[in-house]
């Protein structure tokens, strides 16, 4: 069995304004490329995030839920939830927040705030009709 | 059977930036009132507009899907999705976006656009957890 | 207290082919009506029967939940589930077979196989976003 | 416009365990009376809390959420989120626990802890098929 | 970092009808075999499309949303919502419409339809309970 | 194509009670380890059993869905629903009943009911915001 047979997905949920802008391109191309997603709008974001691991015998747990929650909650909610992704977040500044940079963003931001190797896969739920997934590297932890 | 007996409701999605702010206190009365929703973010809404009638015995319709449709559509989500409904939005200019004041106001733009005394509700769900409804007196239509 | 304090709805689902086709107007016509819905199609219907009633002091329950379940599979759900709506359920012959009309027809359907006086309402849901609602008088059982 | 125009509906969630048994019968009757709910088991609930008001043109808001919340959380979360309803919760001894009687023992528990007059429904979700609903009468709240 | 370490899903509807009939066999034998399928029957379905590839740095997007809600459209949903699989769908003539056939016609009519390499998963729910995942080789729009 | 290129997943429910208690450590100690999860509750599960397979040329399917059904509800639902998983589940015995160890508890009892080298993935969701996933290794059937 591999190490990633077992897998627990924790669902978070943040509610956040943004708008995509390229700073590469003109107003007027900037409104043809995203649409209506150049316009200042919002969402109900949910935030998926995967670690992998083998129950611990003694618990039957793969991952300390709390300990995963207080980090999911400190690294990414408390930053992201009720603000403005493009003004308000420093963790983002310079970003384009597309689902595509946002899945990346917070796997980077998770990898630091999370133990070693665990994290599996984050996904970014924008609408109900979109969702971006990121599965990056692995870090050092598994290669011990 | 009364005009009621029978109701059709039709859900639409929009997505849009918003805060609350109320003009007649402070900032940091602002702070503690609204708490998180006082910092800019956005929600994905659904608009729930129900409307009452009787089925026409030649088509089996009650009202006419496509005009309903595009009612709403043009009276409401033109106006609002992928919109900043605190600066963006016209109809909603000098009002406090909570989700009551949205039920109200959009009560008031559908019941212009609909024929009279079709409208029997609009809900404005807000999250998923959060859901305001606002059923007004009906137009004269009904007094007919 | 009234009667109506307290209502039980019970979900049920299936899945049928339909068509909305008028024989009151032409091919042409038909076509313009209905749009897409004139062209042989399907869903996922849910069904959603509520029923009032005082909790029984001696079993706390307000309606006979495995008799509910019986009567409307034996009334509606045998008769339409893995059917096509137009050609296949007698019950409905000659009936173009809307959400208005589909949910005025499960009532008398429904109001025929469950006890006097417990229907409240029917609701008939095509898809996500469009629920069609009915609440038909009630029958004599109220009227003791 | 009547004073029920405008309503909030609050959806909350907690997990118990709970089965029913009926102290007027037999342990056999408790089986044909309740089949396999009169085996211990549980529930993800929901807990949906209607209330209704008028916009406080100060703030926009016809409840204030927050408390709200705290007083849903006090008076009815905070005792049954991962109990057993049958055997842990004082205030439900004595209550077959079925959705009925559950949702008219959270009324009771809510309209104490609620401004008078405010409450309008409290719907208990045992599964996503079944749902229980309760309107009771107004407290004098309404009477001013 | 592999080039599908990043992907994007979108979800599209359809609603359809269709009965499941083998012509290998009998009648008799395809109403074992397929049960109340064998009748004519219909559903809502979801197609969930899913991509693969790296953000451009200049858009933050991975793949062009607008570009693949327009192929889905032309090259699948154009041709069978509000149709009857079995006898109005060219693309499906000669294919029992079982799910997991409808997720390979699927991937066959994307996989053309898309630029070359991005596919990497079509899923077809036919109902709540039934999901049918295809993934099929990556054309060579990879092997450059 | 591998083997592996098309699945269908399949959706069950059942609701159950539990805690979670570990023999290994102290009453307090187990209350700091699982929090309100230590207390008897309970929860409406979800099952996910995805198998993969060829589809049959003559019958458009990769699995039968009714053996796969009778399966399914013989090896674990009818073991475990409606029921205590920590006293009234014998194949549970000595587990402790995190999703964790469900899902793969789970997978060892259905690699066992199913036809060898066809189970792909076992997923049981505990609630909306968690979920366990289990892929174990595949039995004998795959190294024909």
């Amino acid at each position: 069995m591999g190490p990633d047979a077992l897998t627990l997905t924790r669902t978070f949920h943040f509610s956040a304004g943004h708008r995509l802008v390229s700073p590469a391109v003109s107003e007027e191309e900037n409104r043809t490329l995203y649409g209506p997603c150049f316009r200042p709008h919002g969402h109900n974001y949910l935030l998926e995030v995967t670690v992998g691991g083998q129950p611990d015998p003694h618990t039957g747990m793969a991952a300390d839920l709390n300990a995963l929650e207080s980090a999911v909650r400190r690294a990414v909610l408390d930053l992201v939830d009720h603000r403005n992704l493009d003004a308000d977040v420093p963790a983002l500044t310079g970003i384009i927040t597309t689902g595509e940079n946002l899945a990346q963003a917070f796997w980077g931001m998770l990898s630091q705030a999370l133990p070693a190797g665990v994290l599996r896969r984050v996904a970014v739920v924008e609408t109900a009709n979109n969702t971006f997934e990121y599965c990056g590297e692995r870090s050092d932890g598994d290669a011990e």
